[in-house]
């Protein structure tokens, strides 16, 4: 055995994100027949694997009828490709549609998945030492972990129950400045929020993007939830309310498509200076970082993706509206039994979030919700979740995440049951 | 427009890589008559996207045949996976049929491309400061990209006629730890280098082994071009040699399948300790780092390569004839061309590489062949290649790279005359 590997291998062995993410797996492996209200990933009962052959075929159609050849067909789906891929038009046409996003198709970088237009963005935008990224704390663990990966530190920006508050972020960049490093971007999910499941109120987007053009940050928009509200009030992007060229919206198919295709996608309209004094958009210049990543995003799971869009008509509210009623009626159901479970004043101090759409909410509980009491969970009482430590750089709370995403309809109830036995008996 | 984004772009705007590459491309896009001996991706012919939704099924029938419900089987292919995939046991028989290596499935992880697997076996190697990777120059661009975006400095190892030398490599990794970094791993690629077409003999592949094991480095070695030998003589792998875990094999699939997969993979059965003590594989460790980058490579697109590798035998030596006899022809055909271009003392002073096999010849010039020489060579020659200068890190040469991969067989003579028209114009 090689101790060099041991030595060499800091990044990984060493990773706190992975190592807690895999301990879950894990125990979620050892216990199959535990009910899981930790998986944050979409419904299965909405994948058919008999979708992707016709996929295929109406993209195909769609470029024979933008006039290309077979040839150039065969080349497009089958060779090398362009760096920032090819769905940049039905993708503009989408973000219209549905977003109220005007951004030409040259400003949307095609990513092998939202994880990577993370990475592409933080090594753009944090270039340099000492430059940082602001992250609403708690944050999703894909964020953190990119950052770590490429040495970049992030700096948390607390959030309260009305989402986090401009006012903080702009003393925070202007904390970080005065330590010496340069805050570039802003990481936020304006839409239900993993894991706490908070969304920003309207004037707070709006106060968000003044703060950016004043401390001069990039706003890096994550959205994966947005299509899944409660009800159908507007939700502005930070991008479609964004006149000054502040924000990065990074793009996930995960929820409104599927997770297999590992297609996402950002959008960089902010106009920059290249190395030949040539004015150019920022997202051709991130292609150099995509280019030495994955060269470009596979143009077979590309040409699935555009085929779903096309048969969408470029509207994925429209085409989800089943999903979106069913993820509705799961979190309505979750909200449903933590009330009859937890009875005001009855058991437990157990406090949770009720938020306004989304997969997640979030129980405060009377113990330290950890990996301890989880295996404990698992085991004993048949119920899986997340614990919040997992999302603060700063480890332990007593609080967990609840997901209602791809857990069975009928047995969200019974998980909630079989958690409130675990907190009777451990509270 | 904001200057943010300049000053905050340093590693895209000013790489010198994706510069080089853009600009050679941009050329190739205005002069599109112009024949190309610069392109060194696969010839189209090979493609056809009819195969598409057959490997597809393929490989589903295959996960069936393995008992898997049509559940599970949905739930493969569309949901978030597996973060080193799933192609491990196919990828495994066909590194014993074709390459006589032996590794378990678990020391593969399927890969966004083998650009990816460069960035995360870098990443997880060179994970100190002062960790430098050693790499035989002239060089592949996608290796010395990855490594300026992770921040990892590469020592070049200068590579001769007989390849890269080993006393050498030895020398230079103590020259290294000397100056108090840390060299951790050599990049080789031991059959036909890109850009070099130079292949190392037999006698040196023992003796890099054993120079891994005495200086403590890993050997990344990439074999994209390693079917396509003039010959059948049996070049072995350095992981086939391998008898002390010194070896990372950087696989692809872009020449022997298709590029447009977009799937490559990376053997790593190195035996490590993780953090807490349990002995595992470095492949289970490094995917903590793959998981940042890309979650997992699309499962769509590790089916389609799956449903090829199952209608192949999992032997693409054998199902790649037809492509192997066409590169040999098309080699062989270059080289004549250049000796009936440039005979012997005659016109302006040229000497070429006599590769035993690959993509890539090497011609010396009596002049610079720079972007200039090649904006001039496009525009009133009609013909493309690349300078070498792209493939060193300190830049200027009097040579240039000719691909013969992707032209058609009948233009290669034609853009060889065309070529020594330039040369003797302005040799």
């Amino acid at each position: 055995m090689i101790e060099l590997a041991r030595e060499s291998l800091h990044v990984s062995v060493w990773d706190p994100v992975a190592t807690s993410m895999n301990f879950l797996n894990e125990v979620a492996g050892r216990f199959p027949d535990a009910i899981s209200l930790a998986a944050g990933r979409p419904y299965n009962g909405f994948h058919d694997p008999a979708d992707l052959p016709r996929y295929l075929s109406v993209f195909q159609d769609h470029l024979a009828g933008a006039g290309l050849s077979p040839q150039r067909v065969s080349s497009l789906l089958m060779q090398y490709g362009r760096t920032n891929g090819v769905l940049g038009e039905l993708i503009a046409r989408l973000l219209d549609n549905d977003e109220h996003i005007l951004v030409p198709p040259e400003a949307i970088a095609v990513t092998s998945g939202c994880q990577e237009a993370m990475v592409i963005a933080l090594r753009g935008l944090c270039a340099r030492p000492g430059d940082v990224v602001l992250a609403v704390e708690p944050c999703y663990v894909g964020l953190t972990g990119a950052a770590r990966l490429l040495g970049i530190d992030v700096v948390p920006v607390p959030e309260g129950a009305g989402g986090v508050d401009a006012a903080v972020v702009a003393a925070t960049a202007r904390a970080v400045r005065a330590e010496g490093r340069q805050p570039k971007a802003l990481y936020v999910v304006p839409n239900f929020s993993n894991p706490s499941g908070v969304s920003l109120p309207v004037a707070t987007r709006h106060l968000l993007l003044d703060v950016a053009e004043a401390e001069d940050l990039l706003v890096l928009e994550d959205d994966p939830y947005g299509l899944f509200g409660l009800t159908d009030e507007p939700r502005p992007s930070l991008k479609a309310l964004d006149r000054r060229s502040r924000v990065i919206y990074l793009g996930s198919f995960a929820k409104s498509c599927f997770p297999g295709a590992r297609v996402g996608f950002l959008v960089a309209d902010q106009r920059v200076v290249d190395h030949s004094g040539r004015q150019t958009l920022l997202a051709d210049e991130l292609s150099a970082i995509k280019s030495m990543l994955t060269v470009n995003t596979s143009p077979v799971a590309q040409a699935v993706i555009g085929g779903l869009l096309v048969e969408s008509g470029c509207s994925l509210r429209a085409a989800n509206q089943a999903k979106i009623g069913f993820y509705r009626q799961n979190l309505r159901t979750l909200l449903t039994a933590l009330a009859d479970a937890f009875p005001e004043g009855s058991g437990p101090d157990v406090r949770w979030t009720v938020p306004s759409g989304g997969f997640f909410v979030v129980l405060e509980v009377p113990v330290a919700a950890d990996e301890k009491l989880l295996e404990l969970s698992a085991e004993r009482y048949g119920v899986l979740w997340t614990p919040m430590s997992f999302f603060y750089t700063d480890g332990g709370t007593n609080a967990l995440r609840l997901s209602c995403s791809a857990v069975e309809p009928g047995r969200i109830g019974e998980g909630v049951t079989r958690l409130a036995r675990l907190l009777a008996d451990h509270g």
